[in-house]
Protein backbone atom coordinates (compact mmCIF):
# COMPACT_ATOMS: atom_id res chain seq x y z
CA UNK A 1 0.00 0.00 0.00
CA UNK A 2 1.40 3.63 -0.74
CA UNK A 3 2.00 5.28 2.55
CA UNK A 4 -0.36 8.69 2.41
CA UNK A 5 -0.80 10.61 5.65
CA UNK A 6 -4.15 9.94 7.26
CA UNK A 7 -5.30 12.61 9.31
CA UNK A 8 -5.70 12.32 12.87
CA UNK A 9 -9.13 12.86 13.07
CA UNK A 10 -9.66 9.54 10.49
CA UNK A 11 -7.56 7.49 12.49
CA UNK A 12 -9.49 8.33 15.36
CA UNK A 13 -12.85 6.46 13.43
CA UNK A 14 -10.67 3.59 12.15
CA UNK A 15 -10.84 1.82 15.47
CA UNK A 16 -14.78 2.27 14.67
CA UNK A 17 -14.81 0.40 11.21
CA UNK A 18 -11.97 -2.06 11.91
CA UNK A 19 -14.73 -3.30 15.28
CA UNK A 20 -18.03 -3.54 12.37
CA UNK A 21 -15.84 -5.59 9.52
CA UNK A 22 -14.92 -7.93 12.48
CA UNK A 23 -18.66 -8.44 12.95
CA UNK A 24 -19.63 -8.25 9.29
CA UNK A 25 -16.35 -11.21 8.61
CA UNK A 26 -17.94 -13.36 11.60
CA UNK A 27 -21.57 -13.35 9.63
CA UNK A 28 -19.39 -13.90 6.32
CA UNK A 29 -20.43 -10.96 4.64
CA UNK A 30 -17.16 -10.35 1.86
CA UNK A 31 -18.47 -7.05 0.46
CA UNK A 32 -19.94 -3.83 2.30
CA UNK A 33 -20.90 -0.59 1.03
CA UNK A 34 -20.79 2.87 2.90
CA UNK A 35 -24.05 3.17 2.62
CA UNK A 36 -24.64 -0.48 5.22
CA UNK A 37 -21.46 0.83 7.25
CA UNK A 38 -23.24 4.40 7.47
CA UNK A 39 -26.38 2.39 9.16
CA UNK A 40 -24.55 0.54 11.49
CA UNK A 41 -21.64 2.97 12.39
CA UNK A 42 -24.37 6.28 12.70
CA UNK A 43 -21.57 7.95 10.35
CA UNK A 44 -22.63 9.29 7.01
CA UNK A 45 -21.88 7.26 3.88
CA UNK A 46 -19.50 10.40 2.62
CA UNK A 47 -17.34 10.53 5.90
CA UNK A 48 -17.05 7.07 5.52
CA UNK A 49 -16.04 7.19 2.03
CA UNK A 50 -13.74 10.08 2.60
CA UNK A 51 -12.34 7.87 6.03
CA UNK A 52 -11.25 5.08 3.96
CA UNK A 53 -10.49 6.75 0.63
CA UNK A 54 -6.93 6.41 2.39
CA UNK A 55 -7.14 3.06 1.54
CA UNK A 56 -8.24 3.31 -2.44
CA UNK A 57 -7.46 0.24 -3.43
CA UNK A 58 -10.47 -1.47 -0.94
CA UNK A 59 -13.50 0.20 -2.56
CA UNK A 60 -14.99 0.59 -5.91
CA UNK A 61 -17.74 2.39 -7.45
CA UNK A 62 -20.83 -0.23 -7.12
CA UNK A 63 -19.03 -3.17 -5.24
CA UNK A 64 -18.29 -1.37 -2.17
CA UNK A 65 -15.16 -2.41 0.31
CA UNK A 66 -14.04 -5.81 0.36
CA UNK A 67 -14.22 -7.09 3.72
CA UNK A 68 -11.38 -9.31 4.62
CA UNK A 69 -8.58 -7.08 2.71
CA UNK A 70 -10.20 -3.81 4.52
CA UNK A 71 -10.15 -5.43 7.77
CA UNK A 72 -6.19 -6.61 7.52
CA UNK A 73 -5.23 -3.22 5.98
CA UNK A 74 -7.02 -1.42 8.92
CA UNK A 75 -5.20 -3.63 11.19
CA UNK A 76 -2.03 -2.72 9.80
CA UNK A 77 -2.84 0.79 10.24
CA UNK A 78 -3.88 0.12 13.74
CA UNK A 79 -0.61 -1.58 15.07
CA UNK A 80 -2.05 -4.23 15.59
CA UNK A 81 0.78 -6.32 13.51
CA UNK A 82 3.76 -4.45 14.90
CA UNK A 83 3.75 -6.98 18.23
CA UNK A 84 3.61 -4.19 20.42
CA UNK A 85 4.43 -4.94 24.32
CA UNK A 86 2.69 -3.06 27.31
CA UNK A 87 3.34 -1.98 30.17
CA UNK A 88 0.65 -1.81 33.05
CA UNK A 89 1.29 0.58 35.22
CA UNK A 90 -1.14 0.29 38.41
CA UNK A 91 -2.26 -2.74 40.27
CA UNK A 92 -5.75 -1.47 41.13
CA UNK A 93 -9.38 -2.81 40.50
CA UNK A 94 -9.18 -1.08 36.67
CA UNK A 95 -5.76 -3.13 35.69
CA UNK A 96 -7.26 -6.05 36.81
CA UNK A 97 -10.62 -5.41 34.98
CA UNK A 98 -8.49 -4.89 31.94
CA UNK A 99 -5.82 -7.39 32.09
CA UNK A 100 -8.55 -10.56 32.88
CA UNK A 101 -10.89 -8.79 29.91
CA UNK A 102 -9.49 -6.76 27.90
CA UNK A 103 -8.41 -8.86 24.42
CA UNK A 104 -5.50 -7.35 23.90
CA UNK A 105 -3.73 -10.53 22.61
CA UNK A 106 -6.15 -11.22 19.94
CA UNK A 107 -4.92 -7.45 19.13
CA UNK A 108 -1.74 -8.40 18.61
CA UNK A 109 -0.68 -6.49 22.00
CA UNK A 110 1.54 -8.59 24.42
CA UNK A 111 1.53 -7.57 27.80
CA UNK A 112 5.17 -7.64 29.62
CA UNK A 113 4.38 -6.53 33.04
CA UNK A 114 2.26 -5.12 35.91
CA UNK A 115 3.99 -2.12 38.51
CA UNK A 116 3.02 -1.02 41.43
CA UNK A 117 4.09 0.65 44.23
CA UNK A 118 2.32 -0.94 47.00
CA UNK A 119 4.30 -3.16 49.27
CA UNK A 120 1.56 -5.45 49.35
CA UNK A 121 1.36 -5.77 45.50
CA UNK A 122 4.99 -5.89 44.19
CA UNK A 123 5.79 -9.64 43.81
CA UNK A 124 1.94 -10.62 44.46
CA UNK A 125 0.14 -11.64 40.89
CA UNK A 126 -2.54 -9.73 39.04
CA UNK A 127 -4.43 -11.55 36.75
CA UNK A 128 -2.05 -14.12 36.40
CA UNK A 129 1.06 -11.39 36.00
CA UNK A 130 3.52 -10.79 38.32
CA UNK A 131 3.63 -7.30 39.91
CA UNK A 132 6.89 -5.47 39.65
CA UNK A 133 7.93 -2.53 41.62
CA UNK A 134 7.01 0.97 39.71
CA UNK A 135 11.06 1.40 40.42
CA UNK A 136 11.96 -1.43 38.28
CA UNK A 137 10.25 0.11 35.05
CA UNK A 138 13.64 2.08 34.05
CA UNK A 139 15.69 -0.85 34.14
CA UNK A 140 13.26 -3.53 33.32
CA UNK A 141 12.22 -1.82 29.91
CA UNK A 142 15.83 -0.98 29.15
CA UNK A 143 16.06 -4.96 28.74
CA UNK A 144 12.63 -5.51 27.20
CA UNK A 145 11.64 -2.75 25.58
CA UNK A 146 7.34 -1.79 25.11
CA UNK A 147 5.97 0.50 22.99
CA UNK A 148 3.07 1.46 25.19
CA UNK A 149 2.60 2.26 28.75
CA UNK A 150 -1.16 1.68 30.19
CA UNK A 151 -1.38 3.86 33.13
CA UNK A 152 -4.30 3.13 36.09
CA UNK A 153 -2.52 4.37 38.66
CA UNK A 154 -3.35 7.60 41.14
CA UNK A 155 -4.51 10.47 39.32
CA UNK A 156 -1.73 12.46 41.12
CA UNK A 157 1.44 10.11 40.10
CA UNK A 158 0.58 9.97 36.38
CA UNK A 159 2.45 12.76 35.50
CA UNK A 160 5.35 11.84 37.07
CA UNK A 161 4.91 8.15 36.01
CA UNK A 162 4.43 9.38 32.06
CA UNK A 163 7.70 11.05 32.36
CA UNK A 164 9.03 7.23 33.48
CA UNK A 165 7.30 5.56 30.82
CA UNK A 166 8.64 8.30 28.15
CA UNK A 167 12.01 8.13 29.23
CA UNK A 168 12.06 4.63 28.92
CA UNK A 169 11.33 4.75 25.15
CA UNK A 170 7.16 3.88 25.19
CA UNK A 171 5.30 5.25 22.17
CA UNK A 172 2.27 5.78 23.64
CA UNK A 173 0.49 6.23 27.15
CA UNK A 174 -3.03 5.05 27.51
CA UNK A 175 -3.77 7.03 30.51
CA UNK A 176 -6.94 5.39 32.33
CA UNK A 177 -6.42 7.79 35.15
CA UNK A 178 -8.72 10.74 36.06
CA UNK A 179 -5.51 13.66 35.06
CA UNK A 180 -5.43 14.91 31.93
CA UNK A 181 -1.98 14.14 30.62
CA UNK A 182 -1.19 17.04 27.66
CA UNK A 183 1.12 15.38 24.72
CA UNK A 184 4.34 17.80 24.60
CA UNK A 185 6.27 17.54 21.00
CA UNK A 186 8.31 14.81 21.11
CA UNK A 187 6.45 13.19 23.61
CA UNK A 188 4.70 9.52 23.14
CA UNK A 189 1.49 9.79 21.42
CA UNK A 190 -1.40 10.18 24.52
CA UNK A 191 -4.77 9.20 25.02
CA UNK A 192 -6.84 10.13 27.81
CA UNK A 193 -9.73 7.45 28.09
CA UNK A 194 -11.67 10.39 31.03
CA UNK A 195 -14.53 8.42 32.23
CA UNK A 196 -15.70 11.75 33.68
CA UNK A 197 -16.30 13.28 30.81
CA UNK A 198 -17.85 10.03 29.14
CA UNK A 199 -20.65 9.74 32.19
CA UNK A 200 -21.27 13.74 32.32
CA UNK A 201 -21.58 14.38 28.68
CA UNK A 202 -24.61 11.78 28.75
CA UNK A 203 -25.87 13.15 31.64
CA UNK A 204 -25.74 16.97 30.26
CA UNK A 205 -27.50 15.15 27.17
CA UNK A 206 -30.35 14.08 29.67
CA UNK A 207 -31.16 17.39 30.78
CA UNK A 208 -31.23 18.95 27.97
CA UNK A 209 -33.49 16.08 26.60
CA UNK A 210 -35.64 17.06 29.02
CA UNK A 211 -35.28 20.66 28.33
CA UNK A 212 -36.96 20.13 24.69
CA UNK B 1 -30.54 31.23 33.74
CA UNK B 2 -32.31 31.74 30.61
CA UNK B 3 -33.20 27.88 28.68
CA UNK B 4 -30.90 28.20 25.45
CA UNK B 5 -30.72 25.17 23.61
CA UNK B 6 -27.01 24.11 23.71
CA UNK B 7 -25.63 22.05 20.92
CA UNK B 8 -24.48 18.61 21.85
CA UNK B 9 -20.82 18.38 20.60
CA UNK B 10 -20.90 22.08 22.76
CA UNK B 11 -22.43 19.51 25.93
CA UNK B 12 -19.36 17.07 25.45
CA UNK B 13 -16.98 19.48 25.78
CA UNK B 14 -18.58 20.61 29.02
CA UNK B 15 -17.17 18.16 31.22
CA UNK B 16 -13.94 19.15 30.55
CA UNK B 17 -14.04 22.61 31.49
CA UNK B 18 -16.14 21.79 34.76
CA UNK B 19 -13.19 19.52 35.71
CA UNK B 20 -10.56 22.46 34.98
CA UNK B 21 -12.58 24.77 36.72
CA UNK B 22 -12.59 22.53 39.81
CA UNK B 23 -8.63 21.91 39.69
CA UNK B 24 -8.78 26.48 39.44
CA UNK B 25 -10.69 26.59 42.66
CA UNK B 26 -9.15 24.19 44.34
CA UNK B 27 -6.14 26.46 43.69
CA UNK B 28 -8.15 29.87 44.75
CA UNK B 29 -8.38 31.10 41.92
CA UNK B 30 -11.70 33.37 41.17
CA UNK B 31 -11.75 34.41 37.11
CA UNK B 32 -9.91 32.38 34.41
CA UNK B 33 -9.52 33.73 31.01
CA UNK B 34 -10.81 31.79 27.57
CA UNK B 35 -7.40 32.03 26.74
CA UNK B 36 -5.74 30.36 29.65
CA UNK B 37 -8.46 27.74 29.35
CA UNK B 38 -7.24 27.51 26.10
CA UNK B 39 -3.59 26.75 27.16
CA UNK B 40 -4.84 24.13 29.80
CA UNK B 41 -7.55 22.20 27.77
CA UNK B 42 -5.75 22.14 24.51
CA UNK B 43 -8.89 23.93 22.95
CA UNK B 44 -8.64 26.90 20.94
CA UNK B 45 -9.99 30.13 22.96
CA UNK B 46 -12.55 30.47 20.09
CA UNK B 47 -14.12 27.63 20.30
CA UNK B 48 -14.36 27.82 24.41
CA UNK B 49 -16.07 30.95 23.93
CA UNK B 50 -18.57 29.57 21.80
CA UNK B 51 -18.59 26.99 24.12
CA UNK B 52 -19.57 29.12 26.76
CA UNK B 53 -21.61 31.31 25.31
CA UNK B 54 -24.77 29.60 26.45
CA UNK B 55 -23.36 30.98 29.53
CA UNK B 56 -22.79 34.20 28.79
CA UNK B 57 -23.31 36.49 32.38
CA UNK B 58 -20.03 34.25 33.50
CA UNK B 59 -18.06 35.84 30.88
CA UNK B 60 -17.26 39.52 30.10
CA UNK B 61 -15.05 40.79 28.34
CA UNK B 62 -11.49 41.92 29.91
CA UNK B 63 -12.52 40.32 32.68
CA UNK B 64 -12.73 36.35 31.88
CA UNK B 65 -15.24 33.83 33.75
CA UNK B 66 -15.97 33.79 36.86
CA UNK B 67 -15.03 30.66 38.32
CA UNK B 68 -17.38 29.24 41.01
CA UNK B 69 -20.22 31.01 38.86
CA UNK B 70 -19.41 29.06 35.88
CA UNK B 71 -18.81 25.99 38.15
CA UNK B 72 -22.03 25.97 39.41
CA UNK B 73 -23.40 26.08 36.36
CA UNK B 74 -22.17 23.80 34.11
CA UNK B 75 -22.52 20.98 37.11
CA UNK B 76 -26.28 22.21 37.20
CA UNK B 77 -26.31 21.47 33.03
CA UNK B 78 -24.34 18.29 33.87
CA UNK B 79 -27.34 17.22 36.07
CA UNK B 80 -25.11 16.44 38.83
CA UNK B 81 -27.29 18.37 41.38
CA UNK B 82 -30.87 16.71 39.89
CA UNK B 83 -29.91 14.03 42.66
CA UNK B 84 -29.68 10.86 40.19
CA UNK B 85 -29.78 7.04 40.95
CA UNK B 86 -27.81 4.91 38.72
CA UNK B 87 -28.03 1.19 38.74
CA UNK B 88 -25.29 -1.18 37.94
CA UNK B 89 -25.55 -3.79 35.86
CA UNK B 90 -22.87 -6.43 35.36
CA UNK B 91 -20.85 -7.37 39.05
CA UNK B 92 -17.28 -8.20 37.28
CA UNK B 93 -14.34 -6.69 37.79
CA UNK B 94 -14.63 -3.40 35.49
CA UNK B 95 -17.79 -2.95 37.87
CA UNK B 96 -15.69 -3.40 40.61
CA UNK B 97 -13.15 -0.49 39.48
CA UNK B 98 -16.03 1.97 38.93
CA UNK B 99 -17.66 1.28 42.33
CA UNK B 100 -14.92 1.54 44.43
CA UNK B 101 -12.90 4.40 42.90
CA UNK B 102 -15.54 6.80 40.64
CA UNK B 103 -16.44 9.28 42.60
CA UNK B 104 -20.46 9.28 41.86
CA UNK B 105 -21.56 10.34 45.02
CA UNK B 106 -19.55 13.64 45.29
CA UNK B 107 -20.79 14.47 41.62
CA UNK B 108 -24.63 14.09 42.94
CA UNK B 109 -25.41 10.23 41.38
CA UNK B 110 -26.34 7.94 43.88
CA UNK B 111 -25.58 4.51 43.19
CA UNK B 112 -28.92 2.28 44.09
CA UNK B 113 -28.23 -1.17 42.90
CA UNK B 114 -25.82 -3.59 41.55
CA UNK B 115 -27.15 -6.55 39.38
CA UNK B 116 -25.43 -9.86 38.01
CA UNK B 117 -26.91 -13.61 36.91
CA UNK B 118 -24.49 -15.37 38.24
CA UNK B 119 -25.65 -17.58 41.17
CA UNK B 120 -22.08 -17.04 42.57
CA UNK B 121 -22.19 -13.31 42.86
CA UNK B 122 -25.98 -12.74 43.66
CA UNK B 123 -26.57 -12.48 46.94
CA UNK B 124 -23.46 -10.94 47.82
CA UNK B 125 -21.80 -7.90 47.90
CA UNK B 126 -19.91 -5.76 45.37
CA UNK B 127 -17.75 -2.53 46.61
CA UNK B 128 -19.74 -2.95 49.96
CA UNK B 129 -23.20 -2.83 47.94
CA UNK B 130 -25.60 -5.76 47.54
CA UNK B 131 -25.85 -7.68 44.53
CA UNK B 132 -29.18 -8.53 43.00
CA UNK B 133 -30.77 -10.92 40.39
CA UNK B 134 -30.87 -8.81 37.17
CA UNK B 135 -34.25 -10.71 36.77
CA UNK B 136 -35.13 -8.01 39.79
CA UNK B 137 -34.46 -5.04 37.49
CA UNK B 138 -38.30 -4.38 36.32
CA UNK B 139 -39.49 -4.40 40.00
CA UNK B 140 -36.86 -2.93 42.17
CA UNK B 141 -36.35 0.31 39.71
CA UNK B 142 -40.71 0.58 39.88
CA UNK B 143 -40.12 0.65 43.01
CA UNK B 144 -37.05 2.94 43.46
CA UNK B 145 -36.56 4.57 40.06
CA UNK B 146 -33.02 5.24 38.71
CA UNK B 147 -32.38 7.37 35.66
CA UNK B 148 -29.26 6.63 35.09
CA UNK B 149 -28.22 2.54 34.08
CA UNK B 150 -24.31 1.50 33.92
CA UNK B 151 -23.62 -1.66 31.84
CA UNK B 152 -20.93 -3.43 32.62
CA UNK B 153 -22.09 -7.05 31.98
CA UNK B 154 -20.91 -9.17 28.71
CA UNK B 155 -21.33 -7.77 25.56
CA UNK B 156 -23.63 -10.17 24.41
CA UNK B 157 -26.20 -9.16 26.83
CA UNK B 158 -25.72 -5.68 26.35
CA UNK B 159 -28.69 -5.23 23.94
CA UNK B 160 -31.34 -7.03 26.30
CA UNK B 161 -30.32 -5.15 28.83
CA UNK B 162 -30.49 -1.64 27.36
CA UNK B 163 -34.07 -2.73 26.52
CA UNK B 164 -34.54 -3.66 29.91
CA UNK B 165 -33.10 -0.62 31.29
CA UNK B 166 -35.00 1.44 28.96
CA UNK B 167 -38.44 -0.02 29.80
CA UNK B 168 -37.73 0.10 33.43
CA UNK B 169 -37.42 4.26 32.91
CA UNK B 170 -34.00 4.62 32.63
CA UNK B 171 -33.24 8.09 30.97
CA UNK B 172 -29.47 7.46 30.29
CA UNK B 173 -27.53 4.29 29.44
CA UNK B 174 -23.19 4.37 29.74
CA UNK B 175 -22.33 1.35 28.18
CA UNK B 176 -19.41 0.14 29.60
CA UNK B 177 -19.51 -3.15 27.69
CA UNK B 178 -17.62 -3.21 23.84
CA UNK B 179 -20.78 -3.54 22.37
CA UNK B 180 -21.84 -0.28 20.65
CA UNK B 181 -25.53 0.28 20.84
CA UNK B 182 -27.50 2.64 19.29
CA UNK B 183 -30.05 5.31 20.06
CA UNK B 184 -32.97 4.85 18.60
CA UNK B 185 -36.11 7.17 18.93
CA UNK B 186 -37.44 7.68 22.38
CA UNK B 187 -35.07 5.67 24.03
CA UNK B 188 -32.52 6.47 26.83
CA UNK B 189 -29.73 8.29 25.86
CA UNK B 190 -26.34 5.94 25.25
CA UNK B 191 -22.97 6.74 25.69
CA UNK B 192 -20.91 4.09 24.63
CA UNK B 193 -17.73 3.99 26.27
CA UNK B 194 -15.76 2.01 23.88
CA UNK B 195 -12.28 1.30 25.30
CA UNK B 196 -10.83 -0.48 22.20
CA UNK B 197 -11.79 2.55 20.09
CA UNK B 198 -9.73 4.66 22.73
CA UNK B 199 -6.74 2.27 22.52
CA UNK B 200 -6.34 1.61 19.06
CA UNK B 201 -6.86 5.23 17.84
CA UNK B 202 -3.46 5.84 19.94
CA UNK B 203 -1.87 3.20 18.60
CA UNK B 204 -2.85 4.58 14.95
CA UNK B 205 -1.80 7.63 15.72
CA UNK B 206 1.64 5.68 17.12
CA UNK B 207 2.04 4.69 13.44
CA UNK B 208 1.43 7.57 11.45
CA UNK B 209 4.13 9.51 13.57
CA UNK B 210 6.94 6.87 12.62
CA UNK B 211 5.45 7.05 9.05
CA UNK B 212 6.89 10.89 9.22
Amino acid sequence: MKKRKIPEASIRRLPLYYRYLELLQADGVERVSSTALSLRTGLTASQIRQDLSYFGEFGRQGYGYDVPALKRELAEILGMRQGYHAVVVGAGRFAEALVENFPFQEYGIQLSGVYDTAPEKVGGTLGGRRVYHTDELPYRLAAHPAEIGILTAPAETAKDLANTLSDAGVKGIWNCTNADLRPHHGTPVIENVQLFDSLFSMCGRMGSREGT
